[in-house]
């Protein structure tokens, strides 16, 4: 009978204490938006969004050509609160459900399991959520996935959270005793806390996961396409290098045979650097015009880095000042990208000083954090944005203002950045770091194919000739093929036994530029990533395993089991598998989906879904092609310079092939109306397994690049 | 004439901007509580703080002792702010002010130019602010402290951010070209950001920061005073051992002569564990109370396990699942300890089938997080506690409750816990964890006495034996001497070459505990702490020193000076200064604050106010002694059994000496009704130096531990 009071009486408590903390969590209005495409509001909405600041147009047409797709969850089963002056989100998980997404993440790639603050900063070695972009939108392997579009540092815990009121819970086991017990008991949901009292949420609706991702990506504006010269070598120099040093190093790229089709300025072109004048230093560069003229003549883009931070040195400062943030960085101030009238007096002076005097775009560095050196959290700003969402969408807002002047100029840009977060997709910014692990950056590509952003695991220095080819060979299948020898003045040639394997891997990047070009229009037209996750590809299916990890007082005190997945293999474009080696690998295994797949070099049978071992040997990367696969390639050329070229049409294996080569004046925005071409390259196979090829231009179009069509049939 | 509009438009918008996100910023009241210390309340105050639930009484009598102090700043250059529902509070720094406490570090002792969020955690290897006893109190060498009373994570950034209106900022240096750039430029405050709509901040001052310290122990109680059991030697028995085998370890103990005072048992003495059910398991322990029994026999305490997950296999599930989290941990329910009906509940179940069968106290574990297996912050509680706050005082809140417990039978406890936040300094718990680097476990001992809190080295395995006796050696100087051989079995005579030497350190350790309880005493009356930083100590003055690192690309893209300060010496109690070594030592340097130091085993001059090298083989840890250092000293008994041993008085140096030897029963609370003692040991010396010891007992009061007084002029 005492039992039962307790019971009642407790339960009254609970009943109560729920009523007093819980604002809403009735089943909400989930508005259609546009096919596959739903928004929920919870709680009261924030002015400032990730979103709201960005000026995107969703793809509305591109997003029908799609198709509708029914969502794979019940709307009842996503359950929200405001509590304590945060929105809290549930999404329910499946026992087999998959989670990715969720941030530029070094470390892993599927989700499940992990607690996460997503947190613009620099990556500090952890999947904790603190990274460049840690894009708060996950993809469920069931075939939706959702964004939160809060500029806020959002907690989420990725299926290891466990409910009393769980319909499927995990029953307790003895550790004393009990073999199985396990450290982290499975768990079915996915919870978000916000610390806001509102927040938006986007949810979309796929087939696939890939189709879940392009959905997203055209929603917020579709890819980036960058200009043609943007997908060729780029090379940055060291950060005192004058005028005449680069010319040297140019002339050096020349006579070595080496592409080379950007040159990327450290802080030395500048009066002063952290913090910047964004005003070229004349002592290094007497006429910063004549130089860039110069470079152009050759071919040449100059891209310029520089950080937020603006020194009292340059003539900028008292303009800026009455726009900037309570606290400086460097002893720069910080300005309010927020301001109609910061951006305007930024782009004035980035007009005269850069874009009027022929230069190609930025490096951004510094707008992520790294905690101690960016604005603190208690810092104001002159429009009233919070620091913490501030730091949220900084990045974001200096890819929109400068995007936004090239475009007003019809001139495409493609640069660097070092934060991002959700709805810079369409902005031509690739993501780097100064981190510089190998295996970790194939990770980060892999996982930039997710969340709508470009990465590029850029090479610095090596210890060794062996790291250092396989650096080059990975960059060179990656959205921006860069050697940044700011720090360490190193040359592609800088180990010469290798110097010879660089010079062609590079070399074969520019021939692949016909392919990644159209793979990015892939990305700007449909949605679709040009480097993806195999788990984006259709006919990849291999399980992360657990491996169980023997149990130390110290380093493992819970035994806690270590997730053993392949996130070291990545597709590029509709057709190639690239499978890294790294340093110390003679050898590695290759997961080949669904279908048959031949070696790219050689066009030879490779495996038909089926784990394979390679030994390529140095100075080859494994590439494989699907069978059917078209890949149009330019000859060898040093760089990109608006000629045309003859194309070789190299087709793999023995089933029919057809490629949408796309093509356009590869620099400015008339595309967008219109001026661009879609070749058709087809290849049919006979009964006897004879091979015709075809380029067939509809309407008979103007082309920019190819002055014929060489078909080459690798497989025989 | 533009330029003049452009300023005065900008400088309208920053007004307008601060107008409108500024709630509060005008000079508070601060509200004067006693002698020394002042409140200031800052926006709306929250009804749960790091304090509100602790009932604590402070020492207002002991504060009045100490005096007042006149407070270092000016309240006016204290800032507060509340923006975007955060709690703004910055105080001032001086350049050369350093900057104590806020929190358990394990790597760092001055926390000027750091950034952190105060974060209740396990420690994971770096000082970012997720700690065991993340407390947000600071100590600065202007002599005061204060403690920011809100049990939130709260950011704050330790000297590191500078603001554009600060009265001396730094100045712009240019990176290219100015060799005396650096990567963090001066900044003169120190800014707390809370993520509430207000909190209460408690100032202490003092003469020196040693009195700060003790204002702020005092306010929260005073120190605990321990059992005198619970200074003796401490052994951790394998998890699954059963009765006979601790008895047969016991005896073990006794035949090899080693000291041995409580022994602990891990997770294999309840029926479940992981969840847990705090009820034997009658198969490993058929009779529980016979067991304690006969452990007391032997004069052995025992202490138990526990984490505060609760499995259903237990009797308690039922009556306590009414007031439990939402989520389970381990799939065990989350008692709400802020509940009044849960704290009856627990206290029923743990008289029952612990403090009613002799069990002496508890090490309660994984109360501090591990982040993926505590409750997420999404969890409600039916207190209506946020989840924040209660992971913020959770630890705090079990050791209230266990701590009341024993007092309402008039019994002390002394015991581990994982977590611990402001406020705990008064309940008898010592914080461990699973982390284990020798040098760290030092630096947290330091650490521990900014923030009123005890913290214990505890060993568990080595990999040498020189690593075993080092580890020995230091924590038989700590608050709790324990070797904790839950996962490896490990012995104290595990390494037989170094057995002798440990034995020897461990009954050291025996003899110094009428030394040890005066130090608790004195924490208890005084508000001293009984292990101390260098930094409290008078005579002291060590700078940090910035080490110049080298420029790396990848590992220091911003040559991040690195800064040397001395964490690896102590003080424990009034006279002795103790200088580990550690593995792979064999020399040292001791920093010997101002006056004469004499060597702890032979009574030799060691230095005076300089820095000493000292190489005292392995058996030896460097201990010194101030010059008129009184210590008293049992006989090296293996147990406190509380038998009267006659107590030898060690005098060192040439001036005379006075010490006030504190006893009572040692075991119950008595002493707060005034039955205890105060020895007066004096020694003093004439002009020829020879000395003459004394021991008075004023008012002829009862004496519990001593039979006699034997002195010992230990230099000649």
């Amino acid at each position: 009978m005492r039992k039962i009071v307790i019971y009642v009486c407790g339960l009254f408590m609970v009943l109560a204490a729920f009523a007093c903390v819980q604002k809403d969590n009735v089943n909400l209005e989930w508005k259609k938006e546009g096919q596959g495409i739903w928004k929920i509001s919870v709680g009261k909405q924030e002015k400032v969004t990730l979103l709201s600041e960005l000026d995107i147009t969703p793809q509305w047409k591109a997003i029908e050509e799609i198709g509708d797709a029914p969502l794979a969850i019940d709307p009842k089963d996503v359950k929200t609160e405001v509590v304590d002056g945060k929105t809290y989100i549930r999404f329910p998980l499946d026992k087999d459900e998959k989670i990715f997404g969720l941030g530029l993440n070094f470390k892993t790639v599927e989700q499940r399991g992990r607690v996460m603050r997503l947190h613009v900063d620099h990556y500090g070695g952890s999947d904790n959520g603190r990274t460049h972009a840690p894009i708060p939108f996950f993809v469920s392997s069931k075939g939706y996935g959702a964004l939160i579009n809060s500029a806020r540092y959002i907690d989420v815990w990725v299926g290891t959270s466990v409910r009393q009121d769980s319909s499927n819970p995990p029953v307790a086991k003895d550790r004393n005793t009990d073999k199985d017990w396990t450290a982290q008991p499975y768990s079915d949901n996915l919870e978000f806390l916000i610390p806001a009292e509102g927040a938006e949420v986007i949810v979309f609706s796929g087939k696939t996961m890939l189709d879940v991702v392009r959905r997203y990506n055209l929603y917020n504006g579709g890819g980036c396409l960058p200009p043609k010269w943007g997908l060729g070598f780029w090379h940055r120099v060291p950060s005192l290098f004058t005028d005449t040093e680069i010319e040297r190093e140019v002339q050096e790229f020349r006579d070595k045979g080496f592409p080379l089709n950007v040159v990327g300025l450290e802080p030395g072109w500048m009066t002063a650097s952290y913090p910047c004048t964004y005003e070229w230093d004349n002592t290094r560069f007497p006429n910063p015009q004549a130089f860039t003229k110069k470079m152009k003549e050759s071919n040449i883009q100059t891209n310029l880095w520089m950080n937020p931070y603006i020194s009292p040195k340059g003539e900028l400062y008292d303009r800026i000042k009455p726009y900037t943030s309570s606290h400086t960085v460097w002893c720069g101030i910080v300005p309010d990208y927020m301001m109609s009238e910061a951006q305007r007096i930024l782009i004035d002076h980035f007009k005269k000083h850069q874009l009027n005097l022929g230069v190609s775009g930025y490096k951004m560095d510094e707008n992520d954090g790294y905690d101690s050196w960016l604005w603190p959290d208690v810092a104001s700003f002159p429009s009233g944005t919070s620091a913490e969402q501030m730091r949220q969408i900084y990045g974001s807002l200096m890819q929109k203002v400068t995007t936004q002047m090239y475009k007003d100029e019809n001139k495409r840009t493609y640069g660097l950045v070092r934060a991002a977060n959700a709805g810079t997709t369409s902005f031509p910014y690739v993501i780097y770091n100064d981190y510089y692990n190998h295996h970790d950056f194939i990770t980060a590509l892999v996982n930039s194919s997710f969340i709508g952003v470009l990465w590029t695991p850029e090479v610095r220095a090596s210890r060794t000739s062996e790291e250092w080819l396989r650096r080059m060979q990975t960059v060179c299948f990656s959205p921006l093929a860069m050697l940044n020898a700011w720090a360490d003045g190193t040359k592609p040639w800088t180990f010469p036994e290798v110097a010879e394997s660089v010079k062609a891997i590079s070399l074969l990047r520019m021939q692949l530029i016909p392919y990644l070009y159209t793979a990015f229009a892939d990305y700007t037209f449909k949605g679709t990533p040009p480097v993806r996750a195999m788990n984006l590809e259709e006919g990849y299916n291999m399980d992360e395993k657990m491996l169980q990890v023997s149990f130390d007082a110290t380093n493992n005190p819970y035994a806690l089991a270590i997730k053993k997945e392949v996130k070291d293999q990545f597709m590029v474009g509709n057709s190639l598998l690239v499978a890294p080696l790294f340093e110390g690998e003679k050898e590695r295994k290759v997961i080949l989906p669904k279908g048959k797949w031949y070696d790219f070099y050689t066009g030879e049978f490779a495996g038909e879904g089926e784990i394979i071992s390679v030994s390529p040997g140095l100075d080859k990367i494994p590439v494989y092609v699907k069978d059917g696969g078209i890949v149009p390639m330019f000859p060898p050329i040093r760089q990109i310079d608006n000629k045309q070229y003859p194309l070789e049409v190299r087709h793999y294996g023995n089933a029919p092939g057809i490629y949408d080569l796309y093509d356009d004046d590869g620099e400015t925005f008339n595309y967008q109306k219109g001026e661009f071409v879609r070749i058709v390259l087809t290849v049919d196979v006979d009964a006897s397994n004879n091979k015709m090829g075809k380029a067939s231009i509809p309407g008979g179009k103007n082309v920019w690049s190819y002055s014929d069509y060489i078909f080459r049939y690798m497989t025989k």
